[in-house]
């Protein structure tokens, strides 16, 4: 099968998924909302809805530039591929867990839980992106036309990135929820704002003439 | 018709509704949770996201298959597209069922409905797949640019698929649906495994260098 | 602009309105269902789903029969392609003003403003096509490549359909909703089987060879 | 990368956040609903439907103008990107806002919240509009293939329409909510029917012959 299949069916996922964040701010807007409720206390579903919407445009990114290398896929890619979508369509779940736990609900406990869900989840989404990279680059002879360079920096990246989510998971289970809050948040804006250049060089199938 | 625009419809169509599955985990999410009410009593939840979304993916990868053969559509395949893609949006509806019947409800009858509709629901969809692909084998003249090769492993592999939902059914509805769903699951990972050879060899309208 | 664009925007707003329509389903699966409110309660809740179903995949495919003559789209076009969709992506709604009224609410006024609801908004659909149609048609030398040939079938499609949306419209508002909704079933099934030759022969764009 | 994979994702956000709007209206159709609750009770929430449907159809619009200058993507353009989405896909949240605190809520400070919050949305995206506009004239040397001209009538129009979100706040943020919710309906109308030429002429890998 083509590549372009994959992409275009994976396409609609991401932008399904990244759409379905919104559902976590409606429940603000329900009637008898008040200035406070909407301002002073929903504060932490903006910020949870901004994080994990930057996360998930930064894995629509990190996918396409992956699958810019081949132009076919076989059956396996295709799994691996599911199992990636699977994560990142529940990305919306733990982010709910995240923003009610510090809007509505003074308990610490369900704090923790939830962040320690949301890395949980990020290391998962991980570990089926960094699968599906070394399945690739294992089989460039029937899925690529050219030869992949190794994406060096980009291993550096997933591993660098993986080490910083595990260690938000190891700071919300040892008490400081908070503290990996804030280190998920600094996790998107670092990988929003990093100028990487694309592993192996210019997309397989276009370079810019000249 | 071309055949381009029908898949990008249904590819659309299969992308949100495999996102919709994330809907049954988001009340997990609702203010005042615990963590045993995320993790202890949540699993059946889930395990049945898990399945369903793996069933959808294959589901999407068959359809893709289904229409590599052909390169033109009719108002009639349109029409048998249009009641498998119904069967499909509405697999969110019976995994809700199943997935509340087993994390909140102790009731036994109501796992019975539940593995029992989950199950009628495949084998709807499995009666509209095997419809469409003997429909086009039948005007293959007016669709198809290539001969169609028979499917004899897609026949095994869809008439297999059926006759497990089938036992599967009838597990439930004899008072074993916990049974059932162990069988439903078994079903999605035995097909996401398989290696068969797509039907007809290569896609239709592209065969890979050499 | 292209009309490439618009379809692919267009397709996409289809298949997520489609979508939705499983999210009327979705309660009946709240914890603590029974086998009598999944079967014999909901039942119009499935026809509802499977009406409005077939209603949104028709109109699908009469808007890509549409948009097949046309190799360009102006601002006129995209406007009144947006009311059409505003149209579609509302079918959820009174599908579920149907569904509920009929489910679970035995006041004969709730059915009747349901009824006539769901009528409006198929002629207000229909009427926005209509427009739009009849724009393209003026304006066929700057939008298409080759000249459109009447679509006198077309028109009377059109026109019968509106006739008989507006005839349920008037049985709903005269006291017998449920007379009003078997025909809105009617025209699903009337609508999905007819084999009307596509207006203005094969589409513009691609012949089949010979 | 190439411009079209980043048009194709955003066109499916723009399909997914333009049809949630119908969500806003679904609860309207609750069990128990009756003549009143759906017509007097609820034209709020058709208002505020359309209103927003119409803004997002319009900002899809302008963002194909704007990437139809540019045929190659980089970094930067697509972190704009993600940032202008995330403001689009947010447009659900105010209109519930609105539409709630007008359907349902005599309170008028809850008018007033839901006001300014929908015109500072607004400012926000054209903000990331207007960012998005200047980072691509200022690159297209490497990102275009033929000369932008220099946008002046987009200029103006992106500069009045601001303007005019920026006085609807004001007029909301000191007592007149409803006077904002009329000039936000105004601003929608009065966009859909200007006949602006496309900046920079015709689009730039397509002219049509002659």
């Amino acid at each position: 099968m083509e590549s372009r299949r994959a992409e275009s069916f994976s396409d609609g996922v991401f932008a399904v998924a990244i759409t379905v964040l919104v559902f976590n701010l409606l429940p603000i807007a329900q009637p008898g909302f008040t200035q406070h409720s909407v301002t002073a206390v929903a504060w932490p579903q903006y910020v949870a809805y901004a994080v994990s919407f930057l996360t998930i445009g930064i894995m629509w990114l990190n996918h396409h530039t992956m699958l810019a290398h081949i132009v076919r896929v076989d059956r396996m890619t295709l799994v691996l591929n599911l199992f990636a979508l699977m994560g990142i369509v529940a990305v919306p779940f733990p982010t709910a867990l995240v923003a009610n736990s510090f809007a509505r609900n003074a308990w610490p406990d369900a704090r923790q839980v939830a962040a320690v869900s949301y890395g949980i989840l990020m290391i998962a989404i991980a570990i089926c992106y960094s699968g599906m990279w070394q399945y690739l680059a294992a089989h460039q002879d029937t899925l690529a036309d050219k030869p992949m360079r190794p994406p060096r920096s980009a291993t550096l990246r997933f591993t660098a990135g993986t080490a910083g989510y595990v260690a938000c998971v190891f700071l919300a289970a040892f008490g400081l929820p908070d503290a990996a809050l804030v280190g998920y948040a600094l996790l998107a804006v670092y990988y929003l704002f990093e100028h990487l250049p694309a592993p192996g060089g210019q997309p397989a199938n276009e370079r810019p003439p000249g």
